[in-house]
């Protein structure tokens, strides 16, 4: 454990990559060492030697304006100038690819938010249609990846060099189903659904029609059923058959957070008291977990949070429960849950800076 | 058949009530006779001799007033001495059952929007716990009652003295399943889930906790798990026992609108061929559905229709079916089906005024 | 005045344009001649001879689908086969400034929905930086085009061969103003401050950073502070020197409607009946203004209709009023008045399709 | 200037005061004195003895749920034993006219967030019609209340035992114009006009027709025009007499959040730099107002944090300026405010527990 780490974030322009700068910005441990923000520049950009952070996302700028907080021009060089030792990437999944190995090569530990690095069964990576799978240093690297879901493997997370930090959706499914799967509950016969529903920041900063204002608005669409590249991450964490599972992301008319309704049905009869103490076990330690009691959640109370909250109700004959998870997908979907690797990286405590 | 028909409508303040207003008042058949809007008065509309539509209804004002169009004090005097041939009744549970019998004792056909005359089980009817169950004169009237989704009970409705005009969920939902229940394609077996996410505006123009803006916006929210009352319809309309079927309501953050995800599994695979014929088969005549090919609906592509959008996507196997089903609640999932149980009743043809 | 007339509308993909093609379709005067849809074409759509209307916007599909409802590839020669004798451009500026010309050496009266023939003063003009201002018949068409808002030119766009429908602020702030200018009562020294709220829609159909949900949703922003191009409409129409006017537009997180807040001081002390009566008298024999007497006119009673809608406060010493004006930017604001200004051109009902 | 000090809120049920407990718990000052929650309980409350917060707001429950966290019975002996120094009232006008005379009188500093204690003048105060005008108690309370807008009275606040803390549109204006108005640049013959829009937490907790969603959604409307309580404030501290001064308030379709936009008139024509440099002087030693350089605020980066948000266009002539202010209504409209006051009060950092 030391009192505090240099970071850098790549990445930082992004709606992920900004809630990542505002949590690690006013991190208790990082107040002394601020993170390096590094990316492309264009020509303007260069010549000034760097943008402020302020201009990117005004909601950053503090009253005295953001001086040193600039976002530089990446080197690897500016990285060993500056003993970088914790790289958060929140770049595109190719980008990803090519760097995280490169940082490890460096002695650089790596917790990644993009896709690249999550899946470990080839079959489930094809989706992302890779190009380097056929090179030995991503396969070497994929080996030692660790899927970043701290409630799941905190002990391998804390040694970690590359952390693959979970897909929003699969993060709040997986917390959800995986309790009940592992405590043998469900049968799997019938099948788990999952429809999951998205604000639309999960769908990226680039304009495009789908995140046009009048396409979301006042709206609801499902997309990518059947094929959303998440599911691969639920098959290999939940530890369940491709048949035995169907997941259905719709895009909600919200900026953000994710509310999952999950169907399962039990071998045998249940009763609350049990199910309740499954998940009370399962995220006993887990200090950014909410097991709702008397109510369900709502997206609302998860967002700005660093929570994933989960609640359900049993039908009459207890053979059946419908199960809300909640988070908000920039957080735990994403960035907090990224700061929940780190401190687990570093020692520090789970959810120091989240709470 | 004949050229047009004397309508009352009571209820007409509410949200389906202004919508209902709005297309009989352009309904082709209905120009030389407007309908009589009655209502509870308060004194001040009661010395006033009625309320202007307009004032209740700001955007359903002309440019030059609409001095006839009065809400009226409710009597059934009034809708004697205006010749009442068919009154929509838009109004609570309790007041529906109370007033169809007396409006067809006294020869006027009914059309009522309210949940009183759905189901036929009490089983299924109890969740209203309705206080006339052991009267002779409710027994008879439901027994004549004809549930009013023309898609299913067409001749049946032409016919009726009363039609109970279905709940908006179960539009949504029994159309999208019941021609694959009846062309016995779905095992139940592994049930069918329906997830099912409304706009606000089912939720009624009391002002509540739950219709607050700050509840509903940014928010979505599980509700009425395992209990929603629209469930019985679903049993009896689409022939499956309870267990067979779960039904979760949400609540989106939009004013209108309803997307259903309907999740079922197939005895045996299906081509997707096959199931747009069944589809296309089951609403052959019937003007007011749309059945998706190449994309799926979305909520928008209904609003402001009153249309039932109906598509679906086969899992690889073909064992596997995920069908979305849009609707507006307020048109399709009340009002435009009203109007549309009144063209059959009427003779006319079935999309008058809706298209 | 004739029967009916043959339409063609260039620009149907865009937000107007699908509003457009809904208000013609359902037209009762075009139910035999349905309008002609033309653009540009892709290698594809070539190829099948044209893209079914319901592909474009599935809104607007029918049961049936829509056959002969296609977006045809645009030919002048097409235009001459079907006879089309009114042209609807839903088109940029500068298209719209290259093929008006064309259009009416060709006998086809044009309705031009775009900025490019509005404006009067070449100054006023300059902020569009339209290539073709020193043409001969660029000044010949703009001499002869009529600024389509059918409250001040009705007789003149009667007998238009072009007429340039206004910009959908301009048109709800200069029937709020106009009436009190024209009657002499306000002070210009004062100034008369337009403070303009306006949807998404405004903003057109390019997925921009302004137009992505993330930018647009829970927010309110100030956009071309002084800079607007509307600007010069308001100073042509209501007849006011630049430094009386000022008008700030806003971008409102909703899909559509305007709402603008005109702050105005008046020479002489003022009654509010008789404020009523000029708006009133300006107005008399115009069936798509809504003046409000009791409330204010909010954004919600204009939408989805084709009226402008007006009301006003006056000041407790009678000196100052704030006016409240409202409108659909896509129907009165663009779509319904283009219909508006065609019954006007075909001697049809002024309100005919639109009420 | 003290370690800690002990808190009390009452009236946390409701939105600001949700957002005043979640900074009062993790401001670092009162890490180990958490504020005591006191109000009234219903039966069930007071027969457990109190609620737990979690309960009334889930979004502040914390993994292991907030067992300590209850919201008590209120009486002043609850805070005598409690050791209360310092008093939040999150309560109506009339509730904070009866407590905090009586708070003041048992040694106990007042921080009172409803608009009881903000006006000077009687004229200006008789809109809220308060009952107790002529009470000798009031009068001297009155006398002794320190309007809590920092930026303008941090010295007075320093000192004061009872702070009244401003209106949230108040604060939006007072804090863009008193500027200019200080500088005496405004010629306030020609009217200082705010156009200012909130969300729609700012119309409180309780559910009306106005604040349900389907009124407030997809809407823009104005409200209180020339009639709203905020104006007192504004008179007493800009400076202003009546007659120049002209604000009007609007209800945007968004939780929270507010954007004043206010047009002035110049005596000189000025240039942006002089503008630019007379409000960094004014807030000059502020921690929580940024002035925008380069761009104009926007609601969004206002949100989640304690900043008003300034900035400004010239018109070219440079004798008007239209002046943007953004602030989150919750927060530097109420809750961060008043605790920004609470840390002046007690002599720690301005912007302790804020950034």
């Amino acid at each position: 454990m030391t009192a505090t780490a240099q970071t850098a974030v790549v990445g930082v322009t992004g709606y992920a990559g900004a809630e990542l700068a505002r949590l690690l910005l006013r991190h208790p441990r990082l107040k002394s060492t601020p993170p390096v923000f590094a990316g492309r520049l264009d020509d303007k950009g260069e010549a000034r030697g760097g943008i402020p952070l302020a201009e990117i996302h005004p909601e950053l700028a503090s009253s005295n304006g953001t001086g040193k907080l600039n976002l530089q021009a990446f080197s690897w060089e500016l990285l060993g100038e500056r003993g970088v030792e914790m790289l958060f990437l929140a770049t595109p999944h190719e980008q990803s690819r090519a760097w995280a190995p490169e940082a490890l090569r460096r002695g650089i530990r790596v917790i990644d938010l993009s896709g690249a690095w999550r899946l470990r069964e080839p079959a489930n990576r094809a989706i992302y249609g890779f190009g380097d799978e056929g090179s030995e240093t991503a396969q070497a690297t994929q080996a030692e990846a660790v899927y970043g879901l701290p409630e799941l493997h905190r002990e391998r997370i804390a040694g970690a060099r590359l952390v693959a930090n979970p897909g929003c959706y699969a993060t709040s499914i997986i917390l959800a189903v995986k309790p009940l799967v592992a405590a043998e509950l469900i049968d799997p016969d019938h099948g788990i659904v999952c429809d999951a529903k998205s604000g639309v920041s999960g769908a990226g900063k680039a304009p495009t029609a789908k995140t046009h204002f009048m396409h979301a608005a006042d709206n609801l669409s499902a997309y990518a059923v059947f094929t959303h590249r998440h599911t691969g991450e639920l098959l290999e964490q939940i530890g369940v058959k491709a048949d035995d599972i169907v997941f259905t992301p719709h895009l909600l008319p919200i900026p953000r957070g994710i509310l999952s309704t999950i169907y399962v049905r039990f071998r045998e009869a249940q009763r609350r008291e049990r199910i309740l103490a499954i998940y009370r076990e399962f995220f006993d330690g887990s200090p950014l977990t909410r097991i709702y009691d008397k109510t369900l959640p709502q997206i609302r109370y998860s967002l700005h949070t660093g929570y994933a909250d989960i609640g359900f109700q049993l039908s009459t004959d207890g053979r059946r429960a419908v199960i809300v998870s909640c988070l908000d997908n920039l957080l735990k979907g994403a960035s907090s849950q990224a700061v929940q690797n780190l401190n687990l990286m570093q020692g520090w405590g789970e959810a120091e800076g989240l709470e």
